[in-house]
């Protein structure tokens, strides 16, 4: 039976989570919700290996069927495929945080996207700007419902999912599609003494723009007030590089 | 002072890391292991959030600086840029198992060099098929050599990575530069009874080729004797796909 598998990185019970469940319900479609029993945030596309995983029925919501994982979000999918069959759409989200920028390599949620997308499956990933847990989603939802129903009706280019995030200040100016801006983390720990007199760290940190001003880039449009639509493939294979690497590395003209 | 850090997803103490030490250690370069303390394969570039970080010197091996931290591989380089600076070249590896096909995307070595790619180094991983910690790697070490030495001496093009994948069999009858086999992950688990009446499910499954034959890609040299060289582009934005998607999804023409 087809279905519509919803997962995300914070967990099942995130907020998020629901409001995603939200705009796909009336549909017409089946619903199935399986994420991760906890905050799995940053966990990209890990998957638990040496240990079993453990799947639990909870009560549905809003006409979903809801379960918990005890493992990754990637496990989450590889899971629900196992146990219910192959999903025809796959909605990461709504994400409490951004995944612009290079954040889509890190990101769970996005990690739930790419799984379904590397299954031939149509995903798309939505985030929201802010960490916090009573974002009101409201404002966002008419167009978290449009591109869902948008690629409900005419599915994505093969080998392409989609990377949306959306704007702090509870209104969207309007919608663009773009590309990640370039950019990396620094300044990414904080130090602190140890009872036994070592040294620990702790993971912060910013993301560098490199193009802040650049218009063709997700960010530039965030700061602005608009979603954006990046198109993710997550086959990385650079096709565009292989004569270089050739020459470069082998000294050999293919 | 310039380095070149070397990490993996098998552990501090994988045979696989001191092969790959082994390999630039007669460089005259100074060379740093940041190691995670244990197994971390199939973490691909999950960081750790809310806890702190401990870092650990080991004895030196081969002149080369020992490290285990008790993180992911990604966490690895991160601690390492912050504790001993930016790297000059990351290397990952050599890893115990195949990361050709889809696996870059799965697996924490190739988390470590897509880490060190974003950052703007030269960066190359190496994986050798078999996950025996037995593996003999002498006859791999002349092209673990050769291509380490060339992106010493040449860099790497702007924003691209290499993922290099070794056959099995002690001998390699040559090496090409070539993409990653397209397919996808089947028959992903293992079910057990538990000791209260419910399931539990182990993730297991096969890498299902979806173009066995075509000499293009990784997975037809390697089972062919070959060793495979892809250049890998972390930025997974599909440029190519913008105006499509945004015809698709938004009904507009950019």
């Amino acid at each position: 039976m087809s279905y519509i598998l919803i997962s995300n990185d914070d967990g099942y019970d995130a907020p998020g989570l629901r409001a995603m469940i939200d705009c796909v319900a009336r549909m017409g479609l089946r619903v199935v919700a399986v994420a991760p029993d906890g905050p799995r945030s940053a966990q990209s596309s890990a998957i638990t290996v040496g240990r079993a995983l453990h799947i639990r029925r909870l009560p549905d919501y809003n006409g979903a069927e809801m379960y918990a994982v005890d493992g990754t979000p990637v496990d989450c999918v590889k899971l629900a495929v196992d146990r219910f069959g192959r999903p025809d759409f796959v909605f990461g989200g709504i994400n409490h945080g951004p995944n612009d920028g290079n954040s889509v390599v890190y990101s769970g949620t996005m990690g739930v996207v790419i799984e379904g997308c590397m299954l031939g499956i149509p995903s798309v990933g939505f985030s929201h700007i802010s960490h916090s847990w009573d974002t009101d989603f409201t404002p966002y939802k008419p167009l978290v419902e449009r591109i869902a129903a948008a690629v409900v009706a005419q599915g994505l280019p093969e080998g392409v999912c989609l990377n949306v995030n959306m704007p702090e200040g509870g209104e969207v100016k309007g919608a663009v599609t773009v590309r990640a801006a370039k950019g990396y983390w620094v300044e990414e720990f904080d130090e602190y003494d140890t009872a036994d007199g070592g040294k620990e760290y702790k993971l912060t940190g910013r993301f560098h723009n490199l193009e802040p001003d650049n218009d063709e880039t997700d960010k530039y449009w965030l700061e602005r007030g608009y979603a954006s639509i990046v198109p993710v493939r997550p086959d990385m294979s650079a096709v565009d590089a292989i004569c270089a690497i050739s020459e470069r590395i082998l000294n050999n003209r293919q």
